[in-house]
């Protein structure tokens, strides 16, 4: 088998933002697949925030990547040379296929999917994880009822797209924020928000409460920052945050300056009767046969809509994420590997 | 109808902690019940720390009490003269009497009592809105399972008090924090608490951290403070935080230093799935009936126990709140207004 292993590891652990020299290419040999094994040539690479987390030494839902390891990631691929049964080559699977080329994977951990049913890297957005986590964290935690307000920031992006997409579906009025003026017409004109606030406005915090007549029942947590601190003052009482995600933390090396807020956000908890839980997609994930009827029936309606944001070459990956951590793709980002 | 009554108003509004002259005692003229009134003679005026948020002109669940105004709380009392049907001289009744001798109500905003059924001062306490906030908050929020560790905060009060019970009646290892040796020894050798821990221990999370060897999965949250700030980082991953009060916040009259936290605390929620989630009793009201029947049920079979720490005279119900919000009580705060 004459094929390479293109990869792309830690170099080192990053403070604060990202920088290129955090990552390295390397290459490899490619071996034959062992028992109940698959050899997988990559096509498409998932970027997604919480791969800063990884990076990162300290504590979270999983251990970090190591250093010189490969770093991790969901991809969808085709099945060069299987050692197991079910799956034969040229069969398309998705899987954690790390930042590589190719990948020896447990045949237990793919996922074949049906290049007729949807285009297959629907699989790493509308369809898979970031898909997923809007639904399950809207519905689970969310619950938004007929006439609430739902307000959701990263909103051009996978997760956010789709939570406000589903809170239409569901009679809600739809508020996204993002970042500029050209993604607030591509929430409000294709997608069908009620209004988009754009995050760089200096008057972003009176932008959303002109948005949010009756408040905000809802809002899905993914940013974090100054975001967070212009929803708190318009929670409605009972109000629920599914707290999915924390962007604008992620580069953070320290907390910020004072006062030190928490008991202000205590009270509003109580006062309010707020509701703040956090979650991650796996946590559902008894839902996810749910989940991918009831999206990709919608999909296939032409109910929701989705958006790429494609990089060429893995080579290219390190700098998507790094935009990506500073808002900069445009729809769900991916990296084509191979065609 | 010869009786005067006597009351305490809110004669100015406190900066920090209540003091004397925030309060003033007055004497009006008692008028005969108008249609579907009572006349009653308080017995009994409960404390409970979320007075100190009436004494104030921030936004909160009901609106303040105004300047001038009869201080606002429960109270238990008898029935002197009635002009509305089902209630009778020398009924024993409870209701928002304020800090007064003497009350006119409306009959349709209070609950007959029965003596025979138990102390008519546990409507107050134990079998009254700090029960059934202990009662509704861990059932509804907390939701403890057999195993878990549950951690509460005045313990020695009456929520805290019959949170850690019914959690010990749930199967679950009760840890509570109070101040003082004496309290403790209470908590553990009247109350069946698994472990108390002083909060005025100079090594309080050190202690907290001993007490709790698995972690907590259910904190109640009615202090805030530097007990949030212990029990934080010992949250399981699905801890559930009923905000049920922050007695340490309430006389804050400005944000604590820096650095700001809430970037700390969020991130906490996000990666250990946290559930913080604020509440009233009233939220629950439906819930009133069956609360009842259980904790009474409970009580008569002497499954929990309870504890009054009363003073005696109206005038003296200034200084007992102010005690009150300093922890200086022991057990339910009640004012024997006449005997």
């Amino acid at each position: 088998m004459p094929e390479t292993n293109r990869r792309i590891v830690l170099a080192s652990r990053p403070e604060g933002e990202p920088r290129p020299e955090n990552f390295r290419a390397e290459t490899a040999p490619v071996d034959a697949p062992g028992p109940g094994q698959v050899l997988v040539r990559v096509q498409w690479l998932s970027l997604d925030p919480y791969m800063r987390g990884r990076m990162s030494a300290a504590r979270s839902y999983v251990k970090p990547v190591g250093i010189g390891e490969v770093m991790a990631g969901g991809g969808v691929g085709e099945v060069l040379a299987s050692n197991a049964p079910g799956l034969a080559p040229g069969d398309i699977v998705m899987g954690y296929f790390g930042w590589q080329t190719h990948a020896m994977a447990d045949a237990a951990g793919l996922r074949k999917l049906d290049p007729a049913e949807a285009p297959v890297q629907t699989a790493l957005g509308i369809l898979g994880m970031p898909g997923m986590t809007a639904w399950t964290g809207l519905h689970n935690i969310g619950q938004p009822k007929p006439g609430e307000t739902v307000v959701v920031a990263a909103a051009a992006g996978p997760v956010g797209s789709l939570v406000g997409q589903i809170a239409r579906l569901r009679g809600c009025r739809a508020v996204g924020i993002a970042g500029g003026a050209e993604k607030g017409r591509y929430l409000v004109d294709e997608l069908g928000f009620d209004a988009a606030v754009d995050h760089r406005d200096p008057d972003m915090a009176g932008k959303l409460a002109a948005a949010c007549p009756k408040g905000i029942d809802v809002y899905f947590e993914n940013v974090g920052g100054t975001v967070w601190d212009a929803v708190l003052p318009l929670l409605n009482d009972f109000a629920r945050v599914p707290v999915c995600g924390l962007v604008a933390a992620y580069n953070m090396t320290e907390l910020p300056p004072g006062p030190d807020r928490t008991p202000a956000l205590m009270r509003a908890i109580l006062v309010r009767r707020l509701t703040l839980r956090g979650f991650i997609v796996w946590d559902f994930n008894a839902q996810e046969e749910a989940f991918r009827q009831e999206v990709g029936a919608w999909l296939r309606e032409g109910r929701v809509k989705h958006r790429e944001d494609v990089t060429e070459g893995l080579e290219n990956a390190p700098e998507a994420l790094i935009g990506l951590l500073k808002g900069r793709n445009f729809g769900k980002a991916l990296v084509r590997v191979a065609r």
